[in-house]
């Protein structure tokens, strides 16, 4: 919200929401324990006065409209943003001589509109696509699992920027999902949670399997990554998901095993996502892919294995190619409840930024 | 509004406001005189707290400005998606196998959207279309007339479908268009209501005449459809207007004799839409056509064999296309206030859903 | 805001807030006051029930962000439109014959916008691009300095417009850059003030220059535009700076000796346009102006040649291009508070023109 003074540069990433990594253990069971208590009336955010500015880079609907009600019931003001289309195009690299078609840095960009809101959120992804095509992206894995345009803004904003999906991650989901397993689970400490990879006709964003996996992770879960060989998430995702598994006294496994990864799970999680080795080469993964269709849906006989789990996805789904309607649509589907909790994770991630960002 | 249940599945349709069809007499007048008395300033509805979602698959601005500032002026807060650009591509069809560009079942997008909101305004018209050209249509009238998506939908939200234009009607032009009558005439059973074509370079859609002959026959008026041979609007909506004329103590008639329709009328509202028969047939249409073109505008001369009636068109209206300059500017031209009761229409319409979704 | 008369039409263009040329001293003083008090915190509008329409035929950041968060901050709701895209095409002209792409005349759209919201912002700029690419602009600069549309939108409104930017003028930046010049400067009557011209690969407009112009001569400076020759701002512009200036104390000169410009200077605000010669002739302006980049580039070296000068630019900036990373970082660079300023400016007009159309 715009004051007098200049824009803070060189807040430290920590006191944004890039990233569930920078977070301790503590900070995030308060946020969720924050979250439970929103939901349930106990406590009733104030955002009166309060705006957000959304800048979407991609399509979005849970998020968007989560964000957007969950500021509006509260007495906030959401501003929804297509940068490039409404606003200019934006750069983000220092030092760039901007002659070409970028016609505004973020060193600009983000102390302006820091002054005009109090919160704004990033939602840019090189891998989100509309409709049936695949992006052309613009760089490596290796390259584009740094956000940099988001870490660029974030380090010249001077309010709390919060990471709507990322190349990287999806923070929000884990948010939510954390919430929904401890929802339905109860205790989630020990049960069996499967990540499984599913065919999809395009090459879909790891940062939704990152954060789901990190998720389950957290709660202290037996955490399955079901996938076939050549779709392992990045290394080092894995091997935070390893740590706060085992802290937690669960643990994490890798496998292609179908039918055991099944058997006796708790929860199923369903989510395509490319494979890092064919990053930018869609065409040939998709060829490559085709054979493993069949194989990974999720359907009735796949889930009658289980010890009676839910069934979760991020959603959109592609019905009939990631599961069946039959799962969609029977009593473990817990889809809509998955999507509601994000909806109450993000108020309570708002009222503690704006909290932590008053008191600074 | 987010609750912790699950999505209320399979509410009948009679409780969303997608059509008028399905409403008694009674009902509508209960509406209309809630909407005068929220215009009079006599109630003041609350809306603090609320959000409604608002889809728009067409280009708009009476519709969308008037839910908006509607809301808005009493505390609740709209949420304006273009589906397919800013959010995902949408599959309404049952058992559909999603390998293609459809991204996002309704049986996932309404529920979860009914979790963020406490209403849902969709306009999905196949014949809408911005500047100059006419759309590629994906079906027959007798396809498109069903609104399949539309229902689709509305059988799987938890809220409030309000129905903001689709192929078959325009049910909240149908409230506004009362609204007006009632004000501009008084008591309007017996008067002469002429809705009348018009030429235009295109051929638009059939869901406002529908709405509009509906409106004036639940008046009790004498209503006259004024059409060349080849323009009847569909046969259904022409029996229930018919029916609901003649309860009311009027009629309705179905000419092309323009002397004999202007004569001694009291409302005379101009539409032009596509004829049945030429549907998706566009450039036959229009060649078959041009020759309607001076013979069909509303003009002075034609207005003056009238008894002083007023002029009405829901807008955006091609001046001296459907009707000249003189006509629009005149002293009997209502246009502006038939608009502006769009919003008080829409008032009243979700303040009665959201009371009677709330006892539910 | 709805009301159940007529459109008051044929209301005079000097209650809307098209231009300033319109507007006393005194009136713009009394503004710039208000918006110190509102900015101080002395004071608080009250926007509840308040609804805006921002009408954005260009791209925006800064306009639409503070417009939006302004009037949320305050109670009031903004409606973001894209007129064109996501309602009709307008067409503006007296008597056309509206039978190819305009779908509705501003004589229907001014005043139905008028009976929804409590004001109405427009840009509408035939210049303003986004990305590398110029417009395609449809007149020469003699027929597009008019604004006609915005003044025909205007003339049929029964609410104030706010120009947003026009071809003509930006008059909220030259709200925005008073402000900013008083809060950095103190009085700043008989300071220097340089508007410098610099080199930009795209034809930009004419509208900001001119209000930039217009705000430092108010202020009684010794304004000096800096530009090379064939650059020169519209006759009618320099000419009311200068009365303004000579008015207020100051001065106005133009030249092209950039060494003796910055000597001395108390602010340099960089800022590039094309020329009027080659109006629409922008390849041939590129290839004429290539040799110009590196001598008007605004660097630490002219900087040093200033009295301490703070740097200003009206945002979006091309980093160096238009000035360097050293200038934009360094110390006196305001640009960021000038930003702000832009949304204290407006809610302060927003009340202003509230409270003067209340009386009416």
């Amino acid at each position: 919200m715009p004051s007098s003074g200049t824009a803070p540069e060189g807040i430290g990433l920590k006191r944004h929401f890039l990233t569930t990594l920078d977070r301790s253990a503590a900070e995030l069971l308060d946020l969720l324990a924050r979250a439970r208590r929103i939901k349930s009336g106990a406590v009733r955010p104030d955002f009166r006065g309060k705006a957000m500015a959304l800048l979407f880079f991609n399509a979005s609907m849970r998020t968007r409209v989560s964000f957007e009600a969950g500021l509006a019931r509260f007495g906030g003001h959401p501003i929804h943003l297509q940068p490039g289309k409404e606003t200019y195009v934006f750069e983000h690299r220092d030092g760039a001589v901007m002659d070409g078609a970028t016609q505004e840095h973020v060193r600009e960009a983000a102390p302006v509109l820091s002054r005009y809101v109090d919160c704004i959120g990033v939602r840019k992804s090189d891998l989100i696509t509309t409709g049936a095509g695949n992006a052309d992206v613009t760089g490596s894995w290796q390259e584009l699992r740094g956000d940099e345009f988001l870490r660029a803004f974030a380090r010249h904003a001077g309010v709390p920027v919060v990471n709507m999906e990322s190349n990287f991650e999806h923070p929000c989901q884990e948010l939510a999902d954390r919430l929904t397993l401890a929802e339905k689970l109860g205790d989630a400490r020990g049960r069996k949670y499967v990540l499984t990879w599913a065919w999809h006709p395009k090459s879909l964003p790891l940062a939704t399997p990152h954060s789901q996996l990190l998720s389950a992770a957290a709660l202290g879960m037996r955490v399955v990554h079901l996938r076939p060989p050549g779709y392992d998430l990045d290394p080092e995702v894995v091997a935070v998901a390893r740590q706060r598994a085992e802290a937690a006294g669960g643990s994490l496994e890798v496998t292609d095993d179908v039918d055991a990864a099944y058997r006796g799970a708790h929860a199923v999680c369903a989510k395509s996502h490319g494979g890092i080795g064919w990053f930018g080469k869609f065409d040939e993964e998709r060829r490559h892919k085709e054979s493993l269709r069949p194989r990974w849906i999720v359907d009735a006989d796949k889930m009658g294995r289980t010890a009676d789990a839910i069934f979760m996805h991020c959603l959109p789904i592609r019905r009939n190619v990631k599961a069946t309607d039959g799962v969609l649509d029977g009593p473990r589907s817990v889809v809509i409840d998955q999507a509601e909790n994000r909806l109450w994770a993000q108020v309570a991630l708002l009222e503690h930024l704006f909290e932590e960002w008053r008191s600074r």
